[in-house]
């Protein structure tokens, strides 16, 4: 059960590690008849590659997607999308020092553990290089929800200490790609760059929260008891390289709060049920109930930090020090927005197809 | 892909409902030759059960389980083992008045917008009942982990605000059922008690946070990329009803630190690669490290409360008024602990058969 | 991976030993609203059950079946359907006699293998009271698909190698009950049961072919390229107890045809496609065309015979001889009938969910 | 749940048309430390692709594999390995004729009933071409199953009604490659010759049986009750187009033995438990029994034939007439004996992990 596979019946396979040839994901599961292009794919590769800004691995990568199959006449025919990347800026010989010596933070040493071997260039394939093939799906994911009125939007709601104001939907949408740390409150915004800035100049790093919000979900969707829309949203978002959290809705304020504070009244509205207010973060049982989903994900600082660190030697099974170089974001957050809302988007997709809201053999129809 | 099925190798298919005739589960992927007997479930089961203390539900039920399959001559056979437990006192009627109005904080109203029907007795297939089938399972993988010396163990961290000191896992294990709160810090535990008693006394409830801890996990457990250790455990988590939020390690406190203090150096330990600290919570890249594993459950105030709530009328379109009768418990944390440490065990037991830690096919060899 | 499970939309996990306490199936993937019944499931129950005539084995059961769960008011409501059949006339001393001496075409050895350690009594898991999950489960997936014109029917079509004549599928309907062979064609039957007694009288058993046609199938349903509706149908009738073949169509003898007499023409009848010829056996590149799926399975004759048969002893290492006793049918084609269809029922109704043409939500919209 | 997905913890996913930019598979579960080249996976695709001889087509494909993931310094990391073949020789104009024209025999008609929309380029998705992903993956399970001594072995049984004689395993090694035909017997190899050719200038073709055998497989290995090894062999091999048949051991001959004919007895050899014939093909009850695999899948005649067949035109609704022009094999056999191979393969050695004989995690302890 290698575990490079995730959703059931929108199913992406992700391949590739850091400095291998390629990276990329087969898409399994787009009903037939969905209309998109290369372009579609590379709007949201773009968002996630480095070199964007001074908050991100000057790494050199064009990210170029190619479509290899499953696509005719512009249109999605009903069977797997191959796309792939190809790794252009590999300079692995910076790589040579790390192959003894596990970086702190990293998964280096579980990855012998349990492996024997691994490519350690990089990374290899715990290198967030692999979530490229997590985002060309997620783009697929985005573009079959759209259809159905279905959006999702993420930003950063903290960073290095820093929290944003609370903000509308829209206010995200509108806002989120205004700056490099991706936080939808400018001003806030300022202040998280200032904070990334000075860490990065004092050899560390930081982290933050990603939030990520699900607009005109229909009431309904999900599966108890356990594929409940809310498990499977926060295995997505655990599943992301730094993740150590996830929340919903009030998330671990919930646990401070009285059941007469915490429950959200059901009242009428335009002839549906609403809530007054929505703790409950859009689903409840595991099943959405047509309100915002709104769910956390709390990101650690990167691990890789120029500061001197201890470690041990695998090969002499000494005690010994070691100082990373190679090319790091000096905190992940600003990046991982467009990951999350791609993990988030193949969730939905995932459900609305299981259940029954989106036709799994044709929008041709 | 109804969702009532958990885990891939060590598999269990939870069914019923709370007023059904009875709950149960179906067991999967038990390795041939595993002594176990009935009291081993029922042990677990006890500490999950109604009426144990003033903090629990005063529903009269023994929930006696009957091993139906699976076993011979007091042994695993590697097939499946079916288990249940009847229901016994089933009060329905308490129940109509809320058939046509959802209780603000259950799932009544996203199951009839999934279902169009639904058995509204008890909350139905969404009743904590449905966990019992969980806790017979992961008694099951309990036993079977101990025979690789894994043990996992849960305690109330955190209840009403009160929050239990820093304990080492033999303090949790030792002291853990001592309180009906099941905190470990028997004085916070005294406290948490006292808020409790004074939130039923107002016809409200609360919250808390549950903490589960493994320890024995070998190094190099766990299944990149999505199938992470850490992935999972937050699905298992996150699937149990009046669960908000996850965490591991440092969890959502890693948003707020600098890199070089969440890292945790490796060093050497008789022989061993360890960490010095463990903010990991003993998983890095989805593997483990060999550390305990760490990560706690953010649980919400027991929806069902005395107060009078703002609803819906489904019939007749109104907005209305309800009040919850029925027997409830104010707080959830105390009997989720042994449900967490079942969701945890049953992940762990997967994992450790799908990376060929354990032989899955017999133990007698 | 224990391979207990059946289904992917449309899930069964069946469980039980010959001789254990019981032997039941859980129905996962039943939308909600299809009313159904006891007497419903009891119907198919009845058909397969042992001492019905001289040609099944003398083992009283009744096999009357208790539905545990995920019914209300006379509907499912879309969570997991429990089923249970208690054993009954489990004669288990009858079977030490095997313990340590495998049957010749049991899969007593086998098992051992496997497991070391095996319920030998009556076959344990092995044994075809296995078989009642199933056809509880397929008496479920016959009433969804009848919902949706769809129609499943069995016969036996040879037996100890006799061969029916050619029959529509509404003889096949009519004329299967009236015989304990299954076979419509009624001047066969009398044949067949001749010789199924005769062989009975030395001690020896027969085989047979069981012929499933369906009819009603939606042209565009099954799952290229590994989860063909053929070739899942082949696994679900190779998993029967005692099938050594699986055929679509011309089967086998299409191996002997030139593609100008196997391919079927296609052609136009009141407005729809259609052929004038239906080698194919109803699915083309693993997609149905809407024409009748008709397939075959191969079964071999009953290994439990009277004759002294060569085997070893397990304990001791020597080469023995066996003459089993218990109580068995001397052919199995007859009683699979029921088993095959519900087979048959159990993919059609998986495939009608997977490909949409069943909302697997709910049928109350 | 899209089809595209084959095995469980051995598991590979094929994607590509037959003139779409490339086809390939990425193949997940290898466990880490396997060492293997571009040849051990080129050396398959060679029997696999076209224009090797007057009995396939002359398309002209060097079918050039590019490794692109999950190896490093030679050997398998335990991460997924991707791999493609770009599609060269594509005239795509020669299909336009068959836009609104299903052929008879093949995919074309079903295939616009499920999904709407085909890319009818050569059959698309449909096309053998699709092979090539499960032929590439293949190898690999075959590299990883000669580590633990098994071996599989293909050969023409049948074609067009000329059935070789019986062969030692050894034998079906030693000749297979010897005659375009892959018929072990080479004196029947020649008749096979002559009939292929016969049918050919006919503008006509033939089927045949494919014989698949498996030599060293361990006693045990197999899951019951489903996931039975011969069940999911058979849908291994139902799924490779043109297959309509599939049987093991005696096969359809088991419905015309007595149970005293059928049934293999068992003895002692050399201190291990085995059997004097082998009517079971090496299974019983879904679990090996150590002696040889054997089973066989019927192929249909090619349903490409240069006469003229009755047709519709799916635009006007029409009757009408196609000839069938484009690259075609008057026969499929001989090019299915490596694709069943690796189908066989691959079923091996998911259930050689499935069941603990090889270690998932890594090879190298």
């Amino acid at each position: 059960m290698a575990g490079n596979v995730f959703g059931q019946m929108f199913r992406i396979t992700t391949w590739g590690e850091s400095h291998g040839r390629a990276v990329g994901v087969v898409v399994d599961g787009v009903p037939a008849g969905l209309p998109f292009s290369k372009a579609d794919i590379q709007k949201e590769l773009d968002r996630r590659r480095p070199g964007q800004s001074e908050l991100s691995t000057p790494r050199k990568e064009q990210d170029k997607v190619e479509v290899l199959s499953g696509i005719f006449e512009g249109m999605s025919t009903g069977t797997p999308i191959s796309m792939l990347v190809w790794n252009a800026d590999a300079r692995s010989s910076a790589y040579d020092a790390i192959k003894n010596t596990p970086r702190p933070g990293h998964a280096d040493f579980s990855y012998m553990a349990r492996y024997g071997i691994r490519d350690y260039r990089g990374g290899g394939r715990s290198s967030a290089r692999e979530t490229i093939g997590r985002v060309a799906g997620g783009a697929l994911a985005k573009l079959l929800l759209a259809r159905f009125g279905i959006r999702v939007a993420g930003h950063v709601l903290e960073l290095g200490g820093v929290r944003a104001k609370a903000l509308s939907f829209e206010e995200i949408v509108e806002n989120v790609e205004k700056t490099p740390v991706r936080c939808a409150d400018l001003e806030a915004a300022e202040k998280m760059l200032e904070t990334a800035k000075s860490a990065k100049e004092g050899n560390d790093s930081i982290g933050g929260i990603v939030e990520l919000v699900v607009r005109g979900v229909p009431a309904g969707l999900g599966e108890p008891v356990f594929d409940r829309l809310d498990a499977d949203l926060a295995k997505a978002l655990m599943s992301i390289p730094a993740v150590k959290g996830f929340e919903l809705g009030a998330g671990f304020e919930a646990a401070r709060l009285r059941g007469s504070e915490m429950n959200d009244p059901f009242c009428m509205q335009e002839g549906k049920v609403t809530c007054r207010s929505n703790n409950a973060g859009g689903i409840l049982g595991g099943i959405s109930t047509g309100l915002d989903i709104v769910c956390r994900a709390a990101v650690k600082p990167t691990p890789s930090i120029g500061k001197p660190q201890q470690t041990v030697d695998l090969e002499t099974g000494d005690d010994t020090e070691i100082v990373i170089k190679g090319r790091h974001d000096p905190t992940i957050p600003p990046r991982m927005v467009p990951v999350g809302e791609a993990m988030v988007a193949l969730v939905l997709a995932d459900h609305m197809l299981r259940s029954g809201f989106i036709n799994p053999r044709t929008l041709l129809e």
